[in-house]
């Protein structure tokens, strides 16, 4: 694998967000309260979408005109929050054609920029996301304070108003108990590691999101720096820990991972915890080399990612068109994955 | 399946033994001391050995002249038994080209004849090893008393010195827990259970022998039905009880075994006690029509039934050529395994 390839296959994505408020419209926790509350909304909706899609292709949802299973679906890629769902009466997201830009309209803040890229670049995201936080800024004042910058919900949020995130495969780190040695010295420097799926969320199939904790008496360039040296770090320390691995545990590494393998192309019913944790067995293995063919791994990783957001409930219902229970959920799964896997041709 | 290869997708093959002594010669435990001891053990098998090659094609393996590996294939494929090891001084095989037919001398009795055929039929099973028991009878006449009928050194044995034994794949009664509750009911009409490898061994893979427990008092004909009837019986009720579990298990049965299949055609290490076990739920999957092509399906379960055998640890030294440890057989058994199951196109 290229060098880029291999540290791709730890840092597999990067996010940047910016919370920004609007200096004359009341927050969205006082504004939920507010008699002409959907009216104000209306009008933050409306200014938001016809400035950003002058621009580009956005797609505008208004949390309360859109399904249940149609927010689902958003969150389960990561474009929209549950806070923003919660919101509904005064809640929208703009979202980029390609997804890779995500605006949510009252959420905890007025504004919640987001861009997503695939890899570790989060200049290129910064740059992305700065621009669309200035058109924005022409259209509607934000609440800056000289001292404080941007005004935030939440005083976490303060100052910078920006979160740098790196999504990171660590099954080796993870596995072999190194990651909860380091937690200590990422708090101290001010970071923070979470499960993939947000605060609260467990480390589900190895991969953990990295990202600063404070905004505030920083610099936007100091806190991207913080979090790429942090992630430069980890990323070494796991690829060195997959090889240690690789030698240390040998033929009983490669037997769980083809296991996996067997079990995820042959089993007829498949319970997400189950498929999250061995599509992890198959990526380590991808990156591992242990399926040959290695000039396409870096596009089989990443079918697997995709794969994995694709067979969360929501992206299950819209594949199999129906409102499935968790036993008909767990053999949808099973066959889609099982089809997948076999075309992938890993054997 | 057609009803005949229903049938003997449980009863798996026949065995009948005879216990014979010869008068004129101490019983074994007694020659095993006697100063004598080779020198008569060579004359019986010099005079066993022409006489019966002089029918057909035998195949002589006199116990201390083969190697333990040599020996531990032929206990691992049911043709010589732990016991005649032991008495390697004195004891020898003669064995047919078609291994269908394995003549002891000098185990715990001068000679055990055994005839083994696939699927359920003592009643030809016992025809063919009487024509070898009338053949050695007229070259070495045979110990035998009018009220007691063949003398045995094992007073189990006394009377007809006769074995009927059947095998019997039953996944379906073992699992659901049926068999334990018709144990007691066999016992009652003097039959035994047993797990495939004899006596003292677990019911690996499901499979079961049982047999006769009682040799006196009967005659050769009564013995056969009393032991025929009995297997008539559990074959029906294996037969009814996969049809009740493919019925109430539905999914979750079919979920094991594609898993089995697909741990079996992954794995790098498998012991052969996971082996066995999951061999038999593909065994069963076959039985059950699982894996579709319903006209080979008795040549599939009879490969099955050969690879389980053939991945013992003799089977292996022999395939691989080598003396593994247990790490490394565990390793050749997964390729091994693999290779077959692939082979036979299951999914």
């Amino acid at each position: 694998m290229n060098p880029r390839l291999e540290y791709e296959s730890v840092a597999v994505s990067s996010r940047i967000r910016l919370a920004r408020n609007f200096k004359d419209y009341p927050f969205p926790a006082l504004l939920l309260r507010d008699p002409h509350a959907e009216e104000q909304a209306s009008e933050m909706i409306r200014l938001l979408s016809a400035e950003l899609t002058s621009m580009e292709e956005f797609h505008l949802y208004k949390m309360k005109d859109i399904s249940e299973q149609d927010a689902e679906l958003l969150k389960e890629r990561y474009l929209i929050s549950r806070d923003l769902i919660a919101h509904g009466k005064i809640s929208a997201a703009l979202i980029s054609e390609d997804e890779s830009i995500s605006v949510m309209i009252n959420e905890e803040d007025h504004v919640r920029e987001q861009y997503f890229i695939k890899g570790f670049d989060l200049g290129r995201a910064y740059e992305r996301i700065s621009g669309i936080d200035d058109i924005i800024s022409d259209s509607i004042p934000f609440a800056y304070d000289e001292e404080l910058g941007y005004l935030t919900a939440c005083p976490t949020n303060l100052g910078t108003g920006l979160r740098a995130s790196v999504m990171l495969f660590l099954p080796a780190l993870s596995r072999r108990g190194r990651l909860q040695r380091v937690m200590p010295v990422l708090t101290r420097l001010g970071l923070t590691v979470r499960g993939a799926f947000g605060e609260g969320s467990g480390a589900e199939g190895d991969l953990f999101q990295i990202s600063n904790e404070v905004t505030l008496g920083l610099s936007e360039g100091e806190i991207l720096r913080e979090v790429e040296q942090a992630v430069t770090k980890l990323v070494d320390m796991e690829l060195s820990e997959r090889i240690r691995m690789k030698v240390e545990e040998g033929p009983a590494l490669e037997d769980r991972i083809m296991r996996s393998l067997g079990i995820l192309t042959c089993c007829r019913l498949l319970e997400e915890r189950e498929f999250v944790s061995r599509i992890s067995d198959i990526k380590l293995g991808i990156a591992l080399g242990l399926f040959g063919d290695g000039g396409k791994r870096e596009v089989r990783i990443d079918e697997l990612d995709r794969l994995q957001i694709a067979m969360r409930p929501g992206g299950l219902k819209l594949l199999s068109r129906e409102a499935a229970g968790a036993e008909r959920q767990s053999e949808l799964r099973a066959r889609y994955v099982a089809e997948k896997l076999r075309n992938m041709k890993l054997l």
